[in-house]
């Protein structure tokens, strides 16, 4: 695998904003820091979410709605720049009232209530379109 | 979202006691090493597993118990300060023995066996009741 | 519970290589860079996953193969040393098309693609037997 020694940066504890959305909170909030580098985790809860599974084959994304109340059980992703702005790559972990999960890449949802730790790295990381997979992925 | 820059403090990797409660442990820790604010990855396997979906209408939470061995895929959690003691805000993500999974707040489990990453910050963080959503957040 | 406060050390992002392990890089990587100790998160997605569940009455794993893409919507793990090379205790939860989630102490996977935060630690940590349990873990 690629990969890059970084130095750590700032680290940062944060509440999503109730009736906010999840992923534009941490893309606003890394634009107003000039976080260009970072990952986090997270844990709270959603009104709604909006997964988006990839299809290898096709190599498209399908959304997959539920408009259903869903604790967020686990929230991992990272930051990093994306056509000149800060990207929140981000993957959830929820579940519904019988404790039964579902989960993916978190396109969008309504925060309930939500808590982050974002390490931020002393860099600047950026997406740049992958031919094989055709996703936009770090070159490292 | 609102969110606070904190200086990191300790680091601390933890084996949980096999038999003892997941949550209660690491909160025996926090308060015997006088942490007040840190959060926490971890994985292992519980015996059994109490989860509390908080009904975001009705505003309480209803328990969801699950009596039979559980792996635990995904832990997240965090440590700060309720009501005076180190509250262990706990979020997990199990697995039943075919690969299915049931997630949500961790209110009990009994600990299998249990490894943590515990990052702790120079900083003492407070929760306290909102009114919004009937929660101890954290005002930051 | 028992814990050890540890020196940080190096900090990595890393990129899986697609069509590669996703345990068996990660390996790899504390291999060539004389990773001890070290936890990591990430998130991507796999061709296949083979996770173990292990038989707490039995003591003994079990295999749970999925052949299908699934999406990585969590890993957490560590790594340390396990007869004398570095072992990537590795979980994760998937998620299928639909949403629904697959987790576990994940064996072995074909990465699509995949993005690590590790956290290496000033120390080597070693795993040995554990009668209670029949496990690998730390004494720490």
């Amino acid at each position: 695998m690629d990969y890059r020694e970084l130095d750590g940066g700032r680290e940062f504890v944060a509440r999503l904003e109730h009736g906010g959305d999840w992923r534009a909170q941490i893309e606003r909030f890394a634009a107003d820091e000039g976080v260009g580098a970072a990952f986090f985790v997270g844990l709270g809860a959603v009104r709604d979410a909006e997964f988006y599974f990839y299809d290898q084959t096709e190599q498209e994304y399908y959304p997959e709605v539920f408009d259903e109340p869903l604790e967020v059980a686990a929230c991992v992703g990272n930051v990093s720049m994306l056509d000149g702005e800060p990207f929140a790559h981000t993957h959830a972990v929820c579940s519904r009232e019988d404790g039964t999960a579902l989960a993916g890449h978190l396109n969008a949802g309504t925060v309930f209530a939500g808590e982050l730790y974002v390490r931020e790295f002393d860099a600047e990381l950026h997406r740049e379109h992958d031919d094989t997979t055709d996703l936009d992925l770090w070159p490292l």
